[in-house]
């Protein structure tokens, strides 16, 4: 039994700190909103995010941050990139020894470009990190949380950290594969987000199955590109965290990322659906982070581009569309 | 204008004639059955396979095999795998002069293990043999045929083959991109259906979508590793013919291999499930010959191996999934 601090009440770390507690792990939750910890320590539920599903009861939850960091030697940070920095340095002017970092945040910063785990790495001392890696794959939380079969990919540049993670979250349900290629994994876990968005686009403006695999198929080229310039392994594309991740999130109603593509293609504008979300549609920063990242690199990325000119350029998304299809002819 | 023979009146085969005749070729199809001919002949439909949609009027077909020999210089054959020796054969007696071959099959031969373009090259004499392609891709016939944006691949080991079947099929709503690895292609296009009717016994056992994406990407990487040891190119596999066409099969319920593994996962039977299609499902023939050639080549196919375990040794599929799933700790 390990001790395990999970830093966010959002669905997918609901999810896993009850996959934790399935595994026997001493799993304390920490969260802003009294209401949702009460609710996890009374009712073993959080209906915000996961509606009736019930949790392990030995999950505990708490709002108060000292506890909360002093309760494990290992985190998993499972909070929305824009609010990494706030929480990890209020975690830091805490700490007194080393602390290993496991985070699940699909994003890349604003104007910095850096993935999540340098966000960590910018925000905890030196010498209370004891490292940082990332858990990622195809897995809804809706189904994680009631013990459908899932596969993630634990990915850390230290090969121990790894085999950690692996150890930590194995269970009957979820497989954990270890894979080296931290870059590589971030990069698919954020970009897909974009694509997902894209892929809701075409669905609501009434295309089919065979207009969404296209989109699926060339996302991952541009993906594998830009992962690829930024030091990425290409074959990481091709595994749980990249097409893997990719797929899940394009061809499923669960995705909140879906959902928003799906309300833009079906007419509404950006701020309409960002009024009437409860949760963080991570893909609107991650399109506008990587449509800079992808011009300062150099790296063509046209469905990003597309995306990025009607969310935040206002062009009609039938418009970029047909700028998107009407290329010339090519070869794959 | 080119004059083009389809040989075939199935779902694909008609609505390709259709995108021909969009493009203002003089399309021939020749079929056996007699009244799908006169159906398409006179009310331009084709029930059997494609419901309500109607197709370009320009359009005609025939049963008659000698006046679609004669008909044009460039044939598409878009019939079943089992049936190709047997119609190709028949037209190679009745050929005085060179005639190009594009395919749409997907399968791969039970015991000699050949792709269909080496099916047709042994069928063809080689003074009748003006080349032959493949065509493939995220392609539902059913959307094609109502022009909803699709995107192919157009392979040949001679690029002026290549070039030739992307100038004949391009139009507003079809988008093809050339591709000179054939065998990559054709491995992709037929392998596909082995994981499909894997995707579809998930599906009707009641799993979700984290363990359909989990198949998938397995799946691919299986695919890919046997089509490598073919002489294939491994970036073959994450394009339009690889996993562009792998998850609209897998993740569409258009497609016959999908449905075939849901009525098995629902806890049919192979035979009772047969009984009932008015369709071939091919992935079955694949899975059978692909068995045997992974044996055979030493290549690792865990999916492969368990659905044939089902489908031709009735082993319970709930049974099959706990030896895919129960494998030890891995990295990717």
């Amino acid at each position: 039994m390990t001790a395990i601090t999970v830093f966010g009440t959002g669905s997918f770390g609901t999810a896993l700190a009850n996959v934790l507690a399935d595994n026997g792990h001493d799993t304390l939750m920490w969260g802003k909103t009294a209401k949702t910890v009460e609710e996890i320590n009374t009712k073993h539920t959080n209906s915000a995010y996961l509606k009736e599903a019930t949790m392990n009861n030995a999950v505990r939850a708490t709002t108060d941050i000292q506890s909360a960091v002093d309760h494990a030697d290992i985190y998993l940070v499972a909070i929305p990139t824009k609010a990494i920095r706030t929480v990890l340095s209020q975690v830091d002017e805490r700490l007194t020894s080393k602390k290993q970092f496991i985070h699940v945040a699909k994003g890349i910063e604003n104007k910095t470009f850096k993935r999540v785990s340098e966000m960590i790495e910018d925000e905890i001392s030196l010498e209370h990190n004891g490292g940082v890696g990332v858990l990622s794959g195809p897995s809804h939380a809706e189904e994680v949380v009631i013990q459908q079969p899932t596969t993630v990919a634990a990915a850390s540049s230290c090969p121990e950290l790894c085999k950690t993670i692996q150890d930590l979250f194995m269970t009957d349900y979820l497989r954990v594969y270890t894979n080296e290629d931290l870059i590589g994994v971030e990069i698919g876990g954020a970009l897909k987000n974009i694509i997902a968005i894209a892929s809701g686009v075409l669905a609501g403006l009434g295309y089919g199955d065979n207009a969404k695999a296209a989109l699926i198929t060339r996302g991952l080229a541009e993906i594998t590109r830009l992962g690829v310039k930024l030091g990425a392994d290409p074959l990481t594309f091709q595994g749980l965290g990249g097409i893997g991740d990719l797929i899940v999130t394009c061809t499923s109603t669960h995705s909140r990322n879906y959902s928003l593509g799906f309300a833009l293609g079906s007419g509404k504008t950006l701020q309409e659906i960002l009024d009437e979300m409860n949760m963080v549609a991570e893909g609107v920063y991650t399109t506008e982070s990587v449509y800079h990242l992808a011009k300062q690199m150099d790296v063509d990325m046209p469905i990003t581009n597309a995306l990025y000119h009607v969310l935040f350029e206002s062009q009609p998304v039938e418009e970029a569309l047909k700028d998107l299809m009407g290329r010339t002819k090519k070869s794959e």
